[in-house]
């Protein structure tokens, strides 16, 4: 795809939030790995006058572990740069006085270490992976059908990633699992929740207009940025499918190779801009 | 409930069709356990001038082993008398070409034995139970998307059962899952597919407005059958829970305790109306 049509034109650009998985690198045995192009095209950002943040839906691993995966990989992230799901629910169990029982991955579990998750009066569900079994998916069922008010949090809404062994089901897909059983509604934290975009926004004290948001997830990185009034580019790289760019309801400001290209588009301009 | 507003009147009542688990019989380890009164209610119909047949979502067994099952457990019925998915789901499969990947129980495979699964160009769930693990989801989910027209077949799309340990996920939560995952439409064999109770109801030679279904699924057996035109009858055991008589869309004609007091009311009746 050419340049013609970039969204954001040089002058009122001042952020830019990046997905991780799918557009930085790609999951899988180990670290996984970086998408080519990708840990110099964070540098440039970075190296930019441009406000740069980190909006993921990952629930696979502590906000420490996951960014120090990151850094192994070679990118120049600090904690503090990351937005994820599960800091974001604890603040609203706080709010709400809710205990959770939760159907997360091992590597979550610490997160929730300080939370009180006795005699629960929620189900929290993340990206379980291997998690997801029959007997869990049942326990959380039955904590739910035996509470007089289900509340269901489902940390993302994802259909499915990518990973080096191929496509996973990812949270979304237990959600409406969940919901179908118990015939209720659940409340996603994480993208594309625009409580969860305007969060990342309000760090960067920007508004929605000033910012750009670049994923691999038509709906959820696009189409969720574009809901709160800000840009939104899909890469085709990561869960990117040929299909994406004929979606009939959410269609990309730009669609874009891979973050490298993005990045040269967008400095380019600025450059020509300046 | 009193008997009042019994909804078949003696006269025009040619046939009755019943659900199994949760009516006959609750399921759990080994066989599980006859519900009471229900050996001696079927026993009452056989030996009455009404058509009987058996219609059922199971699909954890071939139609043999589950009706020897049922036979160890008192209950006079033969596999004839037996109206299950998977012989619905071989013929669909016959009829249109298709060669299925199956996610199903293992003790359903042999009804399976002779139909072509190589290279697989759609997908059958069934209540699969412990075998809705996470890779065996992830393998299914693979196979529909990989199909340039993915079709899913789902033998029943019921929310959950009860078994002498609890109530447990039936198959129509996994085939939501897979619907979101891969944003395609299900087709559902089985109960409350209208051909499905349609085939039954040839079998016993009857017009609708002639059956009764008696069912512990306020949704599936009583509101399928009632969209066929069928009176549709829940009883209080297996899955019925209060709520459900006060569900916004399904009304079931009569709400009786069991599966013998259901008995005890038609046949009463028919004496009185002889």
């Amino acid at each position: 795809m050419a340049d013609t049509g970039w969204p954001v034109c040089a002058k009122s650009l001042k952020g830019v939030i990046l997905d991780l998985c799918g557009v930085l690198y790609d999951s899988g045995e180990g670290d996984g790995v970086a998408i080519p192009g990708s840990i110099e095209a964070v540098k440039r950002l970075k190296e930019s006058d441009l406000e740069l943040r980190f909006c993921t839906n990952e629930t696979q691993a502590t906000r420490e572990k996951f960014v120090a995966k990151l850094q192994r990989l070679g990118f120049d992230i600090s904690v503090s740069e990351v937005f994820p799901p599960a800091p974001a629910a604890i603040a609203v169990l706080k709010e709400r006085g809710l205990r959770p029982h939760l159907l997360v991955h091992d590597g979550l579990l610490p997160e929730f270490d300080a939370v009180d998750k006795t005699n629960p009066n929620c189900v929290i569900i993340g990206d379980a992976a291997e998690n997801f079994s029959y007997q869990n998916l049942n326990e959380a069922f039955r904590v739910l059908i035996g509470l007089e008010k289900p509340v269901l949090f489902s940390l993302g809404q994802g259909r499915y990633y990518k990973e080096t062994d191929g496509l996973k089901l990812d949270v979304g897909v237990y959600m409406k699992a969940l919901e179908y059983a118990c015939d209720l509604k659940a409340e996603v934290i994480g993208k594309p929740s625009p409580t969860f975009f305007q969060s990342v926004l309000s760090d960067m004290g920007l508004k929605p207009q000033e910012a750009l948001m670049i994923g691999d997830d038509l709906v959820n990185d696009v189409g969720g940025a574009q809901y709160c009034g800000m840009k939104g580019v899909q890469v085709r790289t990561g869960k990117y499918r040929p299909s994406d760019e004929r979606h009939p309801t959410v269609i990309a400001d730009a669609t874009v190779d891979n973050l490298a290209h993005a990045v040269d588009v967008i400095l380019g301009q600025r450059g020509r801009g300046a």
